[in-house]
């Protein structure tokens, strides 16, 4: 059954199960215990962050584990306002992901946050983040790779412009960790993910703080994570996560260049064969398993339930917003219309993905296509 | 090799880890993904939530599933403190796990603070919740049974208290679930409990809000549990959760009484071979698991560290607080000193634990005690 909804979440890998089943069998026990098994566990934990440091190229003290982005996002911008002048401004790129312009919204007031437009392309203008930074913004929020559209941003340029301009730069690495290599990411300030994004198990996740920054508790507790989290840590989960990712950073992400070819093949495909339909951010750099695709006419849900029907699972957008009837506020930030939105289904491959796949989606699609485009603009398919 | 630190954490049970699995195989999609996989994710959420609510004897749309029981105590105290008047008081029991306290301390200012004492049993003092809440207080917060010694809390009769007052009530029930039944707890407003502390998996748990509070939101996000805690849910952590409270609740719980009598002949045996221990709290009702045990000398570090290399471990209190060298609060509440503090080691039994590691355990207890008592009060054994 060919599953094109790895930005809602992804298999576990068969790496990570097992990691998760040997620590559930061999390191259950609590890493704040006295006795030599807790002991043991402590150190594994601490491997765990080494292994992290690793392959974010950054001191292992910089990460903290957490249950996932969401609470990241949130710990980070409780954070931050406590950190920051009351009266402070934190810029904001406009396509961010609904959990951190959640957490923005929970921590700073309205009057405190600037949006960062983007281009038609879906990347930010740069334009607008050298404005605010030289308006004196304290903190500059920007995705290193969009969940809906797969659009990149230039987080190593904005770490660069950031630093110099003395800001914070707070980079949600979600959908790029796993998918491309995480080597440079560490220079933002704050970074942080999930692990069911990239293979590993859902309720873990890990930031990276600033090196410096020891006054961060993303919340009270027993003192664990070195007082910046409280609650007992889920060995199992971290070591699977971490087994995922150090998977995909030592062999999957090596063949990104084979992928990209696979999904641009796919495109060009699916636009000889339905010509009217539109690749959103097609002028921006993307993942190369996102394509957010502007179907020619009739409603994404019709189209996703009859691929559906297909045993093929695509998505209308960000899966916790597809139940919703609101139309993105990252296709709306990218000038998309919102008579086309409800046009647009998000398909998102994984590692797993084989070109026959694609080839099965690409045939899908015609055939579940109504066979000529009616004259009516918006129908039911 | 006899374990004695459930209460730090418990192994996963059999049947949790094949809900896991079973979850990881056919139920691993995202619950908000708009194809029919993702809803049957959706569905599988709802049923474990009625699960929940039928163990917890309680409408289904009281549960929220959390990352654990510090998450779920921070979002409380958070939800609590911006729905209060900014000036009300909070009465919070002194024996409270720090995840609590801490939660406690991060949203209200220490004179809104009223702490509850203890009678030295360790039993709250009842007269001081009804002077409390004759004073208005808004909210009291009174775990089920404690962690470090086991002593059971009269919840129903503080419930009961606090309904006629018209304040909230706040349990903790992280050590009592799975031990004890459930029934009667929904009597509180806000109850909350962590998977791993009753065979469950490290980071998910659930809490009970009241049922008219539809204004609590953990943290916002992407609009999951009905808004209430954003984030993608962790179907298969709750899955192994809810078959662990389930198969606690349906025949581990009916064993109780005897449980509870093996633990007295351990005490009564261990004090008639070491003469000079002392059962904390031994006044009041405690778990059938928890023992908090004075040894008559000698610092209980040294008795942990030397049960261990006898294959069984215990600890010394709280195992996030454990490492630390600051005495027990929960002690210091019950007024034992501070030089009988540091000889107290904790022990907490599981379901698995058999009476005959019980007599393992008071066994090694007197072989690795010193054979006789040093003149010295405090001397290393």
């Amino acid at each position: 059954m060919p599953y094109f909804d790895y930005n809602a979440t992804t298999p576990l890998t068969a790496a990570a199960r097992e990691a998760w089943l040997g620590a559930q069998t061999d390191a259950w026990q609590n890493a704040s215990s006295p006795h030599r098994a807790g002991a043991r566990v402590g150190l594994r934990l601490q491997a765990a962050r080494e292994k992290i440091g690793l392959v974010m190229d950054c001191r292992a003290d910089r990460v903290v584990f957490t249950g996932g982005a969401t609470e990241a996002a949130h710990g980070i911008m409780q954070h931050l306002s406590e950190q920051l002048p009351a009266d402070a401004k934190i810029a904001v790129n406009s396509t961010e992901h609904p959990c951190v312009l959640g957490a923005v919204g929970s921590y700073f007031e309205s009057e405190q946050v600037v949006r960062l437009p983007v281009e038609t392309s879906g990347r930010i203008e740069m334009s607008a983040v050298e404005a605010a930074l030289g308006e004196g913004v304290k903190a500059v929020v920007v995705m290193a790779a969009n969940n809906e559209t797969g659009v990149l941003q230039p987080w190593e340029e904005i770490a660069e412009l950031c630093r110099h301009a003395g800001a914070t730069f707070v980079c949600d690495a979600s959908q790029w960790l796993g998918k491309l290599p995480a080597g440079g990411l560490a220079a933002a300030d704050w970074v942080f993910g999930a692990a069911h994004k990239f293979g590993g198990p859902k309720g873990v996740g890990f930031l990276l703080r600033p090196a410096g920054d020891n006054g961060f508790s993303l919340r009270r507790g027993g003192g664990q994570e070195s007082g910046q989290r409280g609650g007992t840590e889920d060995f199992p989960g971290i070591a699977a996560m971490v087994a995922a990712l150090l998977e995909a950073e030592q062999s999957k992400v090596l063949h990104e260049s084979d992928r990209l070819r696979t999904r641009e093949a796919f495109e060009r495909e699916i636009q000889r064969r339905l010509p009217d339909t539109r690749v959103v951010g097609a002028a921006a750099e993307r993942l190369w398993n996102t394509i957010a695709l502007v179907m020619p006419h009739g409603e994404n849900h019709r189209w996703v339930a009859r691929l559906d029907k297909c045993q093929l699972q695509v998505s209308t957008g960000s899966a916790c917003a597809s139940g919703k009837d609101a139309p993105s506020h990252v296709l709306a930030a990218m000038r998309v219309t919102g008579e086309e939105a409800r046009r647009v289904i998000r398909i998102s491959a994984g590692w797993e993905t084989t070109p026959q796949e694609w080839q099965e989606l690409a045939d899908a699609l015609v055939v579940v296509a109504p066979s000529t485009k009616p004259a009516s603009a918006v129908i039911s398919i």
